[in-house]
């Protein structure tokens, strides 16, 4: 019998799609699973295709063609290690396996390495697009040795999504490089998220809009320069009723967000890493708040806010603020997601291109957006940008939208509807742009109370003021 | 020879002045050092006084009483397993370890197991108050076990700081609770430290006072309920002027803040216990900004920010509006910190008393206050409050105070002037106040593109909406 050219473990949806889609891109897969009862059902699924089922390990391994090609789709954490523990003995030297899981990528980073000692080849790809994706076509971050991902470069980008023409597969960097990435995907992804929540709730809150008008708006502004994924499906999602009870079915839907870990991950490495991330930060935390629901149910009958009139202004013009207020603040909370690649590159040593990211991203994931190409092109002028926002093209964005912005936080900060992602964004913005922030005054503080030193705007050195002496 | 009643191991700043602090409440003392100089210098200093020296670590155990008591004063993290490891062999069982450094609690978790198994009795102790605290009173929070407490408690209580005669000291809770308490303390520190600072810059930047006039404000807001030590220093700061310059000390240092990891920790605990603590996390981020010096000056030429007239309006209402939005501001900040409190209690098993943290927060560290004693009260009429912010005299500050706190974040939004703490904490009350917030459709996005499932207001239940399908 012929040799499979991949294997596949893990037969939960993520893993079957992927197994399908590597199929139907004319490669021999061989399929494995814990518990044989999937195994079973793909391979009933997929009759007629080259597609083997193998149900112990050793099978499994002996039916691929060496160097091996392993892809591990279980769940990240103890099942991939496990999982790789029980391949070794089966392995030969030089064979490949590659993590698809979304790995916490210190994880990936030990494994790169344990497995490189030990004379194996190791991947740790993150694979964005969902099920459907995954089916589909995802966009696809491997890390790892790049002779590794030489061999399985021809399967991984004939898999993945395509805008025009291209492939959303590119390789990203050594060990935990793709992990990484697709970390601060999902960071981003729910920086996106919480500021079109925001803007849901200002123009549900502030205009009165119902799902119809709400799903009217989103459809127009999906035509323009907001044009995504998110706010294609989010105006899907307000034409979609509930048959049950014939309401939109984001009126029956309870609003308490759940979370993966992905976006709490990115942003501890953030505060690690010494980078202010504070857009994707607050959408974390508003996930959090979201979650207190009953405790947010007993506050809104105990603490007040302020007292409002029915919305008096011109609602069109309302609207588009809303619009730019969401632009503006989505290009922050991307420049922040870009600056702290910039930085965990340089800390880790991984020569991460960034232009390259943006690039895979606009098709197959989660974040694909029109926008993702001003970010390759921001890139391609200025390989060296420290920061998006000092970009030419973002900045005249900013610019011209600021007073929008501004209008919209003011409006919302009065009215007492929360935009935490719209608020922490433009105190981003002003932050970055401010050339002296307060923080003399707080170096003044900590040298008075712990002798902890400052630097002077006047002189190079350190030192110290001996406070308490006057 | 008699033996010392305690030992310290450490004479750094902390460590001497400790040793010195306890030596002068009627404790004799054994000191040592790695490097004997620092031993000398002390004993050189401390002549006549109740303080003998040792120079290997043997002599130094020997000197001590039993069950001994032995203060380690090291650099948090490597040295003190270092010390740890150094001092075992000579310890008898039940002899107790006190680490009085800044370590991270999962290390004090794991070192009152390690130490436990043993036979050894281990307090991990949070020290506030900086050098002249250690010196002369510091607040005090040891974890670990009681009966360990117990030993030792007539000691720390004795050289701890006393408000209304009362020791800024008590027992915290089992192993890391007492370091655990101290950052905390250190988050809410970075909190009130960021706010101070956003009220300066507003100040300064839109009504244009000097360090003559900002001191004459923080003066008169020290005789109210803002009446803490970092504003009493913070008034200080603004009366010092640089000898070599004649400028203002405040405007000659430069405006890069450090940081030690204690906040950049009690955020990253937030994110792995669910609580959001997004006024003391946008603090870190802003030292990490303020540090983005080189980077800032480059944005300040490049990004636009609005036109700004000179002031127009009322100044006195602006400064006294500036002072209420700090106030309230602080307020969400502490009610952050104790939800952390009350969620890492009841994860980790340690029954904190809340009141008394506050109360020993009275006195002897930074963020002392007169405010901590309305929270230990809050806390005395219910020991049960989820949230500060639903005790009735918290909920009656923040319904008189929220316009002026609006008024003020609306302007700074106008005027590009970047208030992250007071955004941030308004974005909180306003999403903890608000019975229904949007993650709704935040669940019908992860319901869409990765079939996550969603809870209903109508009913119980978990629920998948084909949304493909229509």
């Amino acid at each position: 019998m012929a040799k499979q050219q991949i294997g596949v473990i893990g037969l939960a949806v993520m893993g079957k799609n992927l197994a399908l889609n590597i199929e139907s891109k004319g490669f021999s897969v061989s399929v494995f699973n814990r518990s044989p009862e999937k195994t079973h059902d793909l391979l009933g699924e997929a009759k007629g295709k080259n597609l083997t089922g193998a149900f112990t390990i050793e099978e499994f391994v002996e039916s691929l063609e060496t160097p091996r090609k392993i892809l591990i789709m279980v769940q990240a954490g103890k099942a991939t290690d496990s999982t790789i523990e029980q391949l070794l003995p089966f392995l030969d030297q030089g064979d490949i396996i590659i993590d698809g899981g979304n790995a916490y990528f210190p994880d990936t980073v030990r494994r790169s390495k344990d497995l490189e000692d030990q004379g194996f080849r190791f991947i740790g790809t993150g694979v964005s697009g969902g099920e459907e994706g995954a089916l589909k076509g995802p966009s696809i971050m491997p890390g790892g040795q790049e002779s590794a991902y030489k061999l399985v470069e021809p399967i991984l980008t004939a898999i993945s999504a395509k805008v025009d023409g291209e492939p959303c597969c590119t390789y990203i960097g050594p060990d935990g490089a793709g992990h990484y990435v697709k970390m601060v995907h999902n960071g981003i992804e729910y920086g996106d998220m919480q500021l079109i929540c925001e803007a849901y709730q200002l123009l549900k809150d502030v205009l009165g809009l119902d799902a119809k008008e709400l799903h009217d708006i989103f459809e127009e502004w999906n035509k323009g320069e907001l044009d995504s994924y998110l706010i294609e499906i989010t105006t899907d999602i307000f034409a979609q009723y509930d048959k049950e009870t014939g309401k939109p079915m984001v009126d029956v839907i309870l609003d308490s967000a759940g979370q993966k870990g992905t976006g709490k991950w990115t942003s501890q490495s953030s505060l690690d890493l010494g980078v202010p991330l504070s857009m994707i930060t607050e959408s974390v935390f508003s996930r959090f708040l979201s979650a207190m629901k009953d405790e947010r149910v007993e506050a809104s009958k105990v603490l007040n806010g302020p007292t409002n009139e029915p919305f008096q202004g011109d609602k069109a013009e309302f609207i588009e603020n809303v619009r730019k207020a969401l632009f503006a603040s989505k290009i922050v909370s991307y420049a922040q997601g870009f600056a702290q690649l910039r930085v965990a590159s340089d800390e880790y040593g991984w020569n991460l291109k960034y232009g390259e990211l943006a690039k895979i991203w606009r098709g197959g994931c989660i974040i694909r957006s029109r926008f993702l190409q001003n970010i390759t092109d921001a890139y391609a002028n200025n390989a060296e940008l420290k920061n998006l926002l000092l970009d030419p093209f973002f900045n005249d964005i900013m610019g011209s939208y600021q007073t929008a912005w501004r209008k919209v936080i003011a409006s919302a900060v009065t009215l007492g509807v929360p935009v935490p992602g719209f608020a922490s964004a433009l105190a981003y913005y002003d932050s970055y742009r401010t050339a002296r922030l307060p923080a003399n005054l707080l170096q003044a503080q900590r040298d008075y109370f712990g002798a902890h030193t400052f630097k002077r705007v006047d002189k190079e050195g350190v030192f110290h003021h001996n406070w308490l002496a006057e």
